[in-house]
């Protein structure tokens, strides 16, 4: 027990230099040696830094990789676990800043429960955003809430006020250009100095306005810092639209020709009507003629035949991505078409499909963008063991890749000159992800209220990626989710959980490619049953031309194409034929535009429901001002009905109380009461309730 | 429509220097002009990169912040969904290394389901590992994949065989000095020189063979790199052992005085006996005289008390944390309790409470360690409105911190040059975070092997950062979670959520601070379910010496502090008393031993039981071969039944057969089928069921 000792490494080397201290008495302290030891006993000690924890951080998407999304003016609430060790009392703010800003505005965060944190900041601008979080140790909170326990317990506390008033001073010395605070520590100091009262002293220190004046200027000790973080915040019509998918050359009276612009503006009234404010537009660029599919997607058309727009690019019949199909009118007659939609609240979407027709320019232009097989000559679109003749697809790298980029980036920049700011991009899942990471930022750098929409039906990873790397709103696997079983696992995958952060599902009921079974099956019930759940299940959702019709007639009868489809093939509509639901759908977009609960994709509650036949779910806004529930019978031939569950301790609902249920559809009220409520539904009658509930 | 356009930026500006190639023929294409826009059309394009996606990683902690922790001999099972957009076929494979190690070994990773990719390596060392993926783009094998398609669709692939034995030709050059490989390739070229015929080609270059050797020798395409991740790997006893918390000085039989090293040597063959493998220590230093803690812990001690052995340092009786309590014995003697213990399989842990008397040698030494008041004097242990006057705390920030810090990483070197490799740390969440994980990783930079369990009884957030810091073991809240629904929080909590990745929880059943009223008045029956429950949750448990006496007499009634307890004062244990439960014990501890399913920390299951009072859960290894099941009575004075449920799919039985379950307790037998089966439980005979799965 008393082994001789040398005392290793506790003093710092750089002493060495210095004058030496008198010499310490020689220490005969027990049990110490020289260690042999494997490791070296030199410093390596971390910097003090990060004392205190910051974690768990809301929203945060892949490690911060990528940003999240929301609506321009909403508040971005932002969570985290905060906690030290010790007992020090904690501060802890939230940073931010504009991207490109240099100077960060901070906003407080609050003590939740279970070393939780939250506090929100306004996203006031368009544009993406930074955000991070401080914590500190805030000193002199720690210190004034000790001093009241000492106190309460009967302990003298003068030397803790000195060390308050130090503080103070310090505060007071920091403050000098701010004069609002540098008065208010000035008076406190001065009324500190004419009393010796502990109580009142006590009293003095922990005035409201003090602290937050020692706040803003005390040191912050220990301060840790998160990584920054980013969110997108895009305009309203990102997260709220209703969209009208037209095949503009299908919109006038004439037959086999194409329709033009000029029909397309007569159309607007009534799409107007109806309560759309997006109008999406397949390509309208010259067609190719190389092996231009024939109607109902045959080989080879006929001479008369138009082929698919999405086969881009015709040299002799003008151009390509950046030129106008000349059957549809001219460039102005395009920019009255833009301005006539505008009067009436619409704006325009292009079509963005990043391939080439065997005639369009550039393959002459630039060979070296496309794939070469062995002999040289250029490869057509293929997914073995399936080619496609009347497409080439562009190789993205390409050794002139980044021509290619810019010449793609280019093509956006025209239409965004010509005044569009939506884009329906087109299997951007075959395409590579830098590239769209890419076209994205440079596009939002200088026009961040440009939309894309992502046309990737695909892998749900895939598709999830896409809208990471920066899509706005996305196709979704909706048309054919129909079962409560498929719907439920759908809202559960793609609208409910972490990918609401970022993924903006955009239902489309049906396309040009997509006529369900259950439509083609359904009749008219039908038809209004999915544009009921499109349209509120997503705050975005849309319809291609021919659904207010119930346009139910297929290629076969186990195909989803439609018969005589207007993608191969010049057609002619009757908008106003027997049958029509554009009443219907009126009236649900007035109900949308109505009810900021479906303003938003972020809100959607899945309720119980007893019958496997009626889903019901609600939405509602922050401060359940508006609550709407809605209640559907997915089967379109039989009367249903159901107990539904309304959560109602959520909504602020007292138990025993009755409240009235408004439905929006047909306006008629019912009393419903605590949880379990009857619903029954005539599909033939109205197949859903739209339910306002009035407090 | 047909505008002036002028072409804008598509070409690279590095052009302008090169000869000027012939003009190309001027364009005439419709549409186009220069854009005005807002962004400079410069080239600011992304590293073509990241063309393939990695993301959602297991295991990955905290963004890769914090390692993972496993156990030396296992394998670490990666995860990662990993997919690209095109269509080219993707190889993936994990990379690894031992810190400090160089050059990175590669194991391949397999593709599962979903974008979801699985591989495996084994963790042969003690240390830390780092470990991350690499997938590309397998262009070999997407060639084939499509020839193939090509083929059965009966198009010529002679172009494409051209270029698969192009890529062949690439591969055999890289092996030359791989003879193996480069024999393979050249003998498959040759082959492949002789025949023309494309179906047996096909087969020849689709050999499994050659398919490995191309995988190593092509180039790796569009190659993406996750970030580098880290994997603590421990020796077996950081995840399962069983400790025995022994109070040293009150191991003999000499009343009024200390117990020495000698007698704690021959309580070995007893502690052995019933199955305990770490032997844990309180503090064995000197203890402080001033304000010393009286029996029962009240103030003032008189002059014959020994006080509490956390109080450490006494200078004028032989030193620190470095020193030995004289009434303990010699630095010899504990050296040899150690090489004693370890003839029986038992390791010692010692205590680390990094805190002084005011008696330490550290106060007159380096009086700017600690704490001081404004008056100058240093200030006592305070949680106010309390203070502990027996004990002055480090401050950690002190301007000398660097020496501080340093020391206390030679008291634990210290000891590990005697001998010790696991340390229990007393109260580490009142020290700072980045104290503790750069002390633990100085430690495992030469000792790998040590152990450090946290004491951390705080908040669940910070018990489990501690854990994330470094911390091989921690303290949880057991001994206060008795009822079903307490246990189930806590297993969902602590054992079987991520926390399992980095929290081995050690549950201890008591603690010389907590003898919790369900053991003060359940009886015996409460010790054996106690002990049960934390024997079989975890791989790692222990209890306070006296449980197995079932000693259950507190201060007081609302008490949780044992009556008389010895960290206050000299006793004496009759260890063979009646009522003891050393058996039961022993018993527990081999079926502990004896059973591969228990030895592991991340295999708990809840299962289902439809009594309130009967708890029922099972663990089994990877492969199933060892499948345990416990029952457990949790109201130790009735007796209760209950059906409980069996999840046979996952453990492969078939429905409708029987299977044999074996209470490993008490070596009955009981015949079961399919997944609803019966217990009972009387706590007077048996409290519990510990069924070994006989299929």
């Amino acid at each position: 027990m008393a082994e001789k000792i040398t005392r290793t490494g506790t003093k710092d080397s750089s002493e060495e230099d210095k004058p030496k201290p008198k010499p310490k008495p020689k220490r005969k302290l027990g049990n110490r040696r020289k260690i042999k030891s494997k490791t070296k006993l030199t410093y390596e000690p971390l910097q003090i830094k990060n004392y205190i924890a910051i974690e768990n951080v809301y929203p945060e998407l892949d490690s911060g990789r990528f940003p999240v999304k929301r609506t321009v003016g909403e508040a971005l609430e932002v969570w985290a676990d905060i906690f030290n060790s010790e007992h020090g009392k904690i501060g802890a703010t939230i940073k931010y800043r504009k991207e490109g800003t240099e100077r960060w505005d901070y906003t407080p965060m609050q003590y939740f429960d279970n070393d939780r944190w939250t506090g929100k900041f306004l996203l006031s601008q368009i544009g993406r955003y930074e955000y991070s979080i401080e914590a500190w140790t805030d000193t002199y909170n720690t210190l004034i809430g000790n001093m009241r326990k000492w106190f309460e317990k009967g302990e003298d506390i003068s030397m803790d006020i000195e060390t308050a008033i130090t503080i103070l001073k310090k505060c007071s010395n920091e403050a000098r250009t701010d004069s609002a605070n540098y008065d208010g520590l000035s008076s406190t100091l001065d009324k500190l100095s004419k009393t010796s009262n502990q109580e009142e002293i006590l009293e003095i220190i922990s005035e409201p306005d003090l602290l937050s004046a020692v706040n803003k200027f005390q040191k912050k000790e220990d301060l840790s810092e998160y990584k920054i973080l980013n969110v997108v915040v895009d305009r309203e019509k990102a997260a709220f639209s209703a969209w009208y998918e037209m095949f503009h050359r299908s919109q006038g009276s004439l037959p086999d020709t194409s329709s033009t612009f000029r029909d397309c503006i007569n159309r607007l009234p009534e799409i107007s009507e109806m309560g759309f404010d997006v109008i999406y537009l397949p390509p309208l660029h010259p067609i190719g003629r190389t092996n231009r599919r024939g109607a109902n997607n045959t080989d080879n058309a006929g001479p008369q035949e138009p082929g698919s727009p999405w086969a881009i690019g015709n040299e002799l019949e003008g151009g390509g991505h950046m030129s106008i199909h000349a059957g549809l009118g001219s460039m102005e007659d395009f920019k009255e078409f833009i301005a006539s939609a505008r009067n009436f609240n619409i704006e325009l979407a292009l079509d963005l499909s990043f391939q080439c027709s065997p005639d369009h320019p550039y393959v002459k232009e630039h060979p070296e963008w496309f794939f070469k097989r062995n002999d040289g000559s250029i490869r057509y679109a293929e997914n073995p063991p399936k080619r496609y003749f009347d497409i080439y697809p562009f190789n993205f790298r390409n050794q002139n890749w980044k021509d290619l980029w810019q010449e793609l980036l280019n093509v956006v920049l025209f239409w965004i000159d010509k005044g569009i700011r939506i884009f329906r991009v087109d299997n951007p899942h075959t395409k590579p992800f830098p590239f769209w990471e890419w076209l994205i930022r440079k596009v939002h750098h200088d026009y961040p209220e440009t939309i894309f929409l992502s046309e990737a039906f695909t892998r749900p990873k895939l598709m999830k990626y896409l809208a990471k790397l920066g899509f706005t709103q996305s196709y979704t696997y909706f048309t054919w989710k129909n079962t409560k079983p498929e719907l439920t696992e759908f809202i559960s995958d793609f609208l409910v959980s972490d990918a609401a952060e970022y993924y903006r599902g955009n239902l489309f009921t049906n396309t040009p490619d997509i006529l369900h079974e259950y439509l083609q099956k359904g009749g008219t019930p039908a038809f209004k049953i999915r544009i009921v759940l499109a349209a509120t299940l997503s705050s975005v959702y849309g319809i291609y031309n021919g659904y207010e019709l119930c346009e139910n007639k297929t290629k076969g009868p186990n195909s989803e194409e439609y018969m005589d489809s207007e993608k191969y093939q010049y057609k002619m509509w009757d908008w106003n034929r027997e049958g029509n639901i554009k009443t219907f759908i009126a009236n649900l977009n007035k109900i949308r535009r109505n009810n900021p609960a479906l303003h938003t994709n972020r809100n959607l509650k899945v309720l119980h429901s007893n019958n496997d036949q009626i889903i019901f779910y609600g939405k509602w806004d922050v401060d359940k001002n508006n609550v709407i529930l809605v209640a559907v019978n997915l089967d379109p031939f039989n009367t249903h009905e159901s107990i539904v569950q309304v959560p109602i301790r959520e909504l602020g609902l007292v138990q025993g109380e009755s409240y009235e249920v408004y439905d929006l559809l047909d306006d008629t009220s019912y009393s419903w009461r605590d949880e379990s409520n009857y619903v029954k539904l005539d599909p033939q009658v109205q197949p859903a309730h739209i339910f306002l509930l009035k407090k």
